[in-house]
């Protein structure tokens, strides 16, 4: 059956021809094809207001991004053999790339499946849907997912409050075998247990193994500073680098005595401690106490969710980062990041900046990390590229 | 003997407070301190408008940028003393990431030495003086060199027309040992012979080094390209990795009567072919005989010198990045770089984004290189950042 057209209104094209794949309620033409004639996640072929085929799609009547390109190739419409091909490709660049079966095998549109995510820990596969059009082809993606990787167990880790943008209901659910709430993940030879159905996000953050991975490049020193260190990736990172005292310091429970336990499995125990706390907090006692680091690694969740937290996040930004700088010897490493979309590269820089600044320190930017190839970001569709990570030396000011 | 004061205009110093080290000359309050009343590089104390003091620097009445920053502690003024010590500074970055002697030392603004640039090549150092106020103390900073390095050679290399901006004259001078022109530099256990007295730059673009050591990661397939080669350092790399086809272009012969020799030394000379020609020329050439490759790598010079050469100069980058993505298996890697400071990098992965549309593929960004922590950046001061490698993965459209 083929889609029905959903036109543009005039001008509105030029986003979409340079590569951007959503379309906004406002960019319709809704006089010649009006919203409430669609249902939630159908198909359609996109068109300009003088009928040039853009693309086909899906729709979604109840949502801001009312419509997101799927396939700009007219004889490929949504299909399962379009899942197939797309999840395929995917595939080939994380085979390509990762010596073991753990990463993020699908990152929505920049990998052609908008609204679409899937992490891989060998053979359980963690889904994620986040548009009603992903939802109505449920059935054909998790067949496709089968298809091509032939895991041994799927989840839907649909417990994400972007569904709510779409109309979605939140929820997890096992779809596929009988997955346990524990498994090993190897990152770089170090063993973490990891809680998929349960843990944050879908239990790892997959999207800074890259940038964990360069820390044996510039090397941690003796003591290292881990904040908001989750279950201890960075922290035994550093641990495994050689860092004789690695402080983990996170406000949950859990967290912490994971660290404890990873540590442990990988005989990393002796070198690394946790304190629970939260993170301003502990650095201020810290500080107070004259304690001073080789290396603090900041890595705290999105200070910026919304556009108009962006002036009060970019101070907490930069108040954390002070308090990080502070504690750093003469010539130490800072590791910061930020997850913050709205937050861009150089607002980021321009924050730390400010923040050393403060502290009357010099800094040298050695590195500027971005979120792993498994996270590839699509060039003209900005919203996809949200992490950063510079590596910094931290000096005398001069 | 103390410096003479120079004081800022009404607001002038809020820029420099936060971090910059460039003073330019309609900051300057003329009539409390006249600029012809300064030799050319005379050390200087910067004071605002109300006498706050702000830095120890030199000044420059002829050039534009007319005084530069060098010192923050005002116990720390222009010194022998202060040349040690930054240089010692420098050092330590470098020996803490570099297993061998082969770097750039010394990064002028972003290692606190404004006007000071010194390549390493193990005991030879190559020196550029781009100053003034780094002229005046010549004599200082090659002591302070000698004793911090103990390098058997040293030669300026004062052949860059950025001179001119500070009316210094131009030219190549051993200012000691007997240095030969041909020298032995290994990047990543490869072998390269270089001319550190008459090559471009100094012989070698250490600033690549980092982003060129990224290819094990991502793999080059059998078949690459490689672009404005020079001296064959990303071209033999590629064969290094594995690479069975290698083509060099360049348009100087004698690069590419290097990049044979540099082959052979490596015993890549099976593996390696090069093609004198403009870059344009060869690659529509290529296209047009149906030739295909794995990995396609741009690394031209600045098409864009000057912020007027802006707009000619991103199409001159939108139309080679069009050319090497069209020579691209589906699935192939382009390794694409700009060394122009006046083109950012958003403004680089747009026009490499545009290529890609008008070359009807779709482009995954796995990485953004910048140039290696031997250039930090100065997170203050924008124009010390200025190469941009991006790593894509090129498809068809989607």
């Amino acid at each position: 059956m083929k889609p029905q057209p959903l036109i543009l209104r005039k001008d509105q094209e030029r986003r979409l021809l340079a590569g951007h794949c959503w379309i906004y309620s406002n960019e319709i033409d809704t006089q010649a094809t009006p919203l409430k004639g669609f249902a939630p996640g159908q198909p359609v072929e996109i068109l300009s207001d003088h009928e040039r085929w853009i693309g086909h799609g899906y729709v979604n009547p109840h949502s801001l991004i009312c419509a997101r390109i799927v396939s700009r190739d007219r004889s490929h419409p949504l299909s399962p053999a379009l899942w197939v091909q797309r999840i395929h490709d995917a595939l080939t660049l994380r085979e390509r790339l990762y010596k073991r079966p753990f990463y993020r095998l699908v990152f929505g549109e920049s990998d052609g499946l908008p609204g679409l995510i899937v992490d891989r820990y060998d053979d359980l596969l963690c889904v994620q849907i986040t548009t009603a059009g992903m939802e109505r082809v449920r059935g054909e993606i998790l067949a496709a997912l089968e298809q091509v990787i032939r895991p041994k167990a799927i989840v839907l880790r649909n417990d994400t409050s972007v569904r709510e943008l779409e109309g979605l209901e939140q929820g997890v659910e096992v779809v596929l075998g009988q997955p346990a709430d524990s498994l090993t993940l190897i990152e770089h030879e170090l063993e973490f247990e990891v809680s998929p159905l349960t843990g944050q996000k879908t239990g790892w953050f997959f999207d800074q193994a890259e940038n964990r991975s360069r820390l044996a490049r510039y090397g941690v020193g003796n003591r290292v500073l881990d904040v908001c260190s989750y279950i201890g990736a960075w922290g035994l990172r550093a641990a495994a680098l050689g860092a004789d005292e690695v402080l983990c310091v996170d406000s949950a429970q859990p967290a912490l005595e994971r660290i404890i336990a990873n540590a442990a499995r990988n005989r990393l125990d002796q070198r690394v401690q946790t304190k629970r706390g939260d993170a301003f907090e502990v650095l201020r006692d810290l500080r107070a106490q004259g304690k001073t680091f080789d290396t603090v690694m900041l890595d705290p969740p999105a200070f910026i969710k919304r556009r108009k937290d962006e002036k009060e996040g970019a101070q907490a930004y930069q108040r954390l980062n002070r308090l990080g700088i502070e504690l750093l010897e003469p010539g130490g490493l800072l590791v910061t990041s930020s997850c913050s979309f709205h937050m861009n590269r150089d607002a980021f820089l321009r924050a730390v900046q400010q923040a050393a600044r403060r502290a009357g320190r010099s800094l040298q930017l050695l590195e500027t990390g971005q979120q792993g190839p498994d996270h590839p970001v699509h060039p003209a569709i900005p919203e996809t590229a949200y992490l950063k990570t510079l590596f910094l030396r931290v000096l005398p000011d001069f």
